[in-house]
């Protein structure tokens, strides 16, 4: 299953060939207007007759705007160096309930959910239009609230994945559970399918989340230089690096993962949680940063196993994956029994 | 395998159970004398004809008072509040040569190193003794070092593991390498026998790291509440509870996982690298506690999935973790043929 890559990588093409390798395509509505979900829709459509996801962002509360002053003028000068004026640091809810109703309008297998849980009276709209829900996780409390929402399924996200923690609050650290810990923490407690997503890169390590209770296994990172996926190049060279990734609310105001450059590293002390207000402020400077190919201001989302991305075709990738997991549960399964007759 | 839990958990009797149940046990000589390790090796043999290992703690350099000075001043109150003075902050290496030279000329099957790569002519000498040498990891760089040092295999730890992280420096976060990212990346670069460790509290986890690459599981948490371990009831009690963990330098001067309780919440953000400095200074405090019951001021060492770890006899934990580890293989294979069949 191919992870909802918002910000630029997630492409109708990468979707579509995801799908038709046997794999499941998500489609990153964050972001992104209602109309260009529906342009996406449609070009999805056209490509391929297989059912995909999208995804969408629960939007959060304002911060007061106390919160964020004091860091976006330390970003000035940043912004006047790449000659680009900070954007304005605004709240907004990534048009939420336009979006729903795009969704109950135009049926899809599958809406995931990012940054929260929605109502259960969202929940059962959506189940009512025929779509599975699914609600990104990142510890048992969350998996808890899902459940009692009406999810069907839980994205179990672990603290290796790249991009934003999909957590429901901006957390403080107690929270960053390792995928194998969180995949037995709520095996243990929910009874929902789950989608294991975090630092997965190779058909063994598919083949591990499904040994530890996951249903499937979502893969975002891996994904980022198949020829599908709309990386820029600057974020495609540092992905292939063997550069460290660290959490980091530098970028947009929210936890997230990316390879370490001098803004991550300038920044990330005095970074606040508000988001997307910081997302906004800082739009320009990572614009100007893509279009100049200057890795050190890109926001390099990419997950803790960054460097095993291969640079193939996505449906080769796939192919990989599986036949891959297949191996591996095989020699598992052969020493486990050779153990056992020594 | 059973990690080795220093500091109380690890006892004779658990080790002699893990290895007497078909699986792996280690002694613990990390804060022994030379004298008590070699009295628990006889004990141990006493209780048992298998194999088991010995883990040992390597030297870092000492600090700079300065570093922890302004730290240990701000815990007096704490410790006149439990009516004890702090231990002195001294260096040492923890009987470092003493413990070689012991191990030379008392065979065990395998050593394990903590904290560092032993020099490749301590290695040799080991070796040259007929122990295999293990060395600790938690990210590829030292997977690496201690592959040139001549180590027979690497114990790779994942950020979810109990207890201190076994990096070779304390580090700022960049290496924060959850378990199954780590595995696949070490396993990309290294071609030693790997052992998995961290959070790994079920039969479905010991699959898993065997699919991304481990040959073998070590289990540090989901011993400590077994019948024959020596966990502090305290301690035992906050391991069979909900509560969260976190990494901190509060109790000893170095990155640990632990239980969140008042001591850790009130003095990780000011706790200063300095190991073993601040474990000596703490001491007094923590046996207090200890001996109170007292568990916020005690140090919960404990993995992210310590709330499944199981009161039962050790061996029934091994029986049930190999057959659940052969369940979750063969669940996950037939899941895997049914999708493609589909």
């Amino acid at each position: 299953m191919q992870a909802p890559l918002a910000g630029g990588p997630s492409t109708p093409e990468l979707t579509a060939a995801v799908s038709g390798a046997g794999a499941f395509g998500f489609v990153a509505a964050g972001y992104k207007t209602p109309d260009a979900v529906r342009d996406e829709l449609r070009a999805l459509r056209s490509m391929t007759p297989e059912p995909f996801g999208v995804n969408v962002f629960v939007p959060g509360s304002a911060p007061d705007p106390a919160a964020y002053e004091a860091y976006l003028e330390g970003l000035r000068a940043e912004a006047e160096a790449h000659g680009v004026q900070l954007g304005e640091p605004r709240f907004e809810d990534d048009a939420w309930d336009a979006k729903l109703a795009l969704l109950e309008a135009d049926r899809v297998a599958a809406v995931s959910f990012t940054f929260g849980c929605p109502a259960s009276e969202v929940v059962g709209r959506l189940r009512a239009a025929g779509s599975e829900v699914w609600v990104t996780v990142t510890d048992v409390a969350e998996a808890q609230e899902a459940a009692d929402a009406g999810a069907d399924a839980l994205v179990v996200q672990g603290v290796e994945a790249g991009g934003h923690r999909g957590s429901f609050v901006d957390g403080d650290g107690a929270g960053d559970y390792g995928l194998l810990a969180l995949l037995q923490l709520v095996r243990a407690r929910v009874d929902l399918p789950l989608v294991a997503s975090g630092g997965i890169a190779t058909g063994g390590a598919v083949a591990a989340v499904l040994c530890a209770g996951a249903r499937a296994a979502q893969i975002g990172t891996a994904f980022l230089r198949t020829r599908e996926a709309g990386t820029a190049p600057a974020h495609r060279d540092a992905v292939a690096s063997r550069a460290p990734t660290r959490l980091t609310r530098a970028f947009t105001g929210r936890q997230a993962r990316g390879i370490v450059n001098r803004f991550l590293r300038e920044h990330s002390a005095e970074a606040p949680t508000a988001y997307p207000n910081v997302h906004h402020a800082t739009a320009p400077l990572r614009a100007a940063g893509r279009k100049a190919g200057d890795a050190d201001v890109l926001n390099l989302w990419a997950g803790q196993t960054h460097e095993l991305a291969p640079d193939v075709p996505a449906a080769e990738l796939v192919a990989t994956l599986a036949a891959g997991a297949a191996e591996s549960l095989d020699a598992a399964r052969l020493a486990l029994s050779r153990r056992a007759d020594a």
